[in-house]
């Protein structure tokens, strides 16, 4: 079974790579212990405790390790993922993977040279009502696909934050940081490579520190298909979890909404749909569907194959959302 | 009490605008039966059996009828609205009031020169949920307004439509047909009397007749709020009621969502709030909230004030609506 290492401890979400590997029967046989936020590395040493600590370097001159998951600073995990390739290693990397288009094409020469995997672990690999509605668009059963929303507000949790959080150029921007998933989301039920940015808009609504990106609008186009995305820092403090995501899907015949996180004041769980098609409505609790991007990059790592995602479309989701993240038109707030 | 004369039997919203008038206690005293659509005033007469028929011209001239209500086709509204200022009626409209900007500037004249009141029939005004959606925002529950979206499916029926309702110039367009309520409601909770048109487009996804405008998206901005709107008419035909309408607010310290005509799969009825706010996340059936509009205008018909709304606020919200249809940059899906 592939054997993996954990470097770049500096955002919570390593915990999750982790741990949904060692489900698929990969084992963590080591991690770098550098961090930019002591209470992550705290938490992972607590989670794993019979990980051992190792230097980066020892981990990526292992031959015996296959492939690396990397949750270092945004900024950082370019670098350490050309690192881990060229030192034949394949990567599943935190999102973002990038925060420049300067990054992104280091990461494309690496990929096209070592011939390694550059795994992104995008929300819609990892939500199973996605991957659902996903399946029913394809069906036909919603008719031809007309238009996606996303709407994606997030808990600010000023106190958890490291100090990169707030540093534009650490993590890269709203619409690259946060919105790459949506990006991504639209560019798979769409089924396309590339979109026109029809409007790309950050907003600054007062959060502290002055200019900090709390709000994002994006409009996408294809030659068939138009997406809207809303992401915001604006959770209440009263909502009892990080997100209220939606997910409103038009086809000619039909409709689906995903409520990803919660179903406010309604049924207890995740991963709640709701469908309306030609005859009728229905819903689908899609929390127990399976969840195969850990197992399809496992067995890609072992048959060089790209049943994951493609290789390309990876690139081309980052692009897109680098691109909306540099054209986009500031808004700042007048705040009385 | 106020007497009434109900005068352009096109759209079947004349039922509502007669009902809820009656309701309030105002009286109908006359009707003209020329129509484009027979079902319609075949279902004028069944619901209002002892309201006489009488011509235009006879129930204009008649001094005892205080104002008309108006649902012709949208292009026939503003002349007829123009006839009944002129013989000193007051005016209530279906939406839109108009189609095109020289009949606004038409109608805001007769406005000025006979003192009469020139009131439109919008969704907000007589949605008791937005209505308390409203209420909330204006009390600081939700901190500092941010962002509003509106979804806005609507259901085409196309067996119940006349002919009008394809034609382009008859109707006025999609932003101002179906839009203009967005727009006002948009404005409403950004207390602001105009925005900026920061994106506005037009889609035909393939609906017959060739071109016809089935979708829409409005980006609009004040100096301290911003807003979505998306209108379709891709309703699918197993939804029971003709449009799942949400509206989505985001304050600086809490959020609203309405669920206007059901929630679907969920609870009963109509006019569904979900808010979150510093501590907590609450539900609210707004269905038995009062809906004020009529009285009010009944009020102000008599008291010559503009508590229902105030007319240039009507005329602006008119206006806007126009402006977003006549920039909106068009977008033709390629079918496969």
């Amino acid at each position: 079974m592939a054997r993996f290492a954990a470097i770049g401890l500096d955002h919570r979400h390593i915990y999750d790579l982790t741990q949904d590997l060692l489900d698929e029967g990969a084992e963590c046989v080591g991690y770098n212990p550098d961090t930019t936020d002591p209470r992550v590395l705290a938490g992972f040493r607590k989670r794993f405790p019979h990980v051992p600590e190792a230097e980066t370097e020892l981990l990526l001159d292992d031959p015996s390790i296959d492939f690396v998951v990397i949750a270092a600073r945004p900024c950082d995990r370019a670098e350490l993922a050309i690192a881990a390739m060229r030192r034949g290693k394949d990567v599943m990397v935190d999102k973002p993977g990038i925060t420049t288009l300067e990054q992104l094409t280091s990461v494309e020469r690496a990929v096209a040279e070592t011939g390694r995997i550059w795994s992104i672990c995008l929300g819609r690999l990892a939500s199973p009502a996605v991957q659902e509605a996903l399946r029913i668009v394809r069906s036909g059963e919603i008719g031809r696909l007309v238009h996606t929303s996303a709407l994606l507000p997030h808990r600010l949790n000023r106190a958890l934050r490291p100090s990169w959080f707030f540093d534009r150029p650490a993590y890269g921007g709203i619409i690259n940081g946060i919105g790459v998933h949506a990006v991504d989301q639209f560019l798979a039920f769409a089924d396309a490579s590339d979109a026109d940015i029809v409007l790309s808009s950050i907003g600054a609504f007062g959060t502290e520190p002055d200019g900090f990106e709390d709000f994002a609008e994006i409009v996408l186009a294809t030659p068939s298909v138009r997406g809207y995305v809303r992401l915001d820092w604006f959770t209440p403090d009263g909502l009892p979890t990080w997100g209220d995501g939606r997910f409103f899907v038009i086809g000619t015949e039909g409709t689906l909404e995903l409520r990803k996180n919660l179903d406010i004041e309604g049924r207890e769980g995740t991963d709640h749909m709701f469908v309306a098609n030609r005859t009728a409505t229905r819903y689908l609790d899609c929390s127990r569907l399976p969840v195969t991007y850990y197992r399809d990059f496992l067995r890609d790592i072992a048959e060089r194959t790209e049943t994951a995602m493609p290789q390309h479309q990876t690139f081309a989701v980052c692009r897109l959302a680098l691109r909306a993240q540099e054209q986009a038109v500031r808004y700042t707030a007048k705040c009385a």
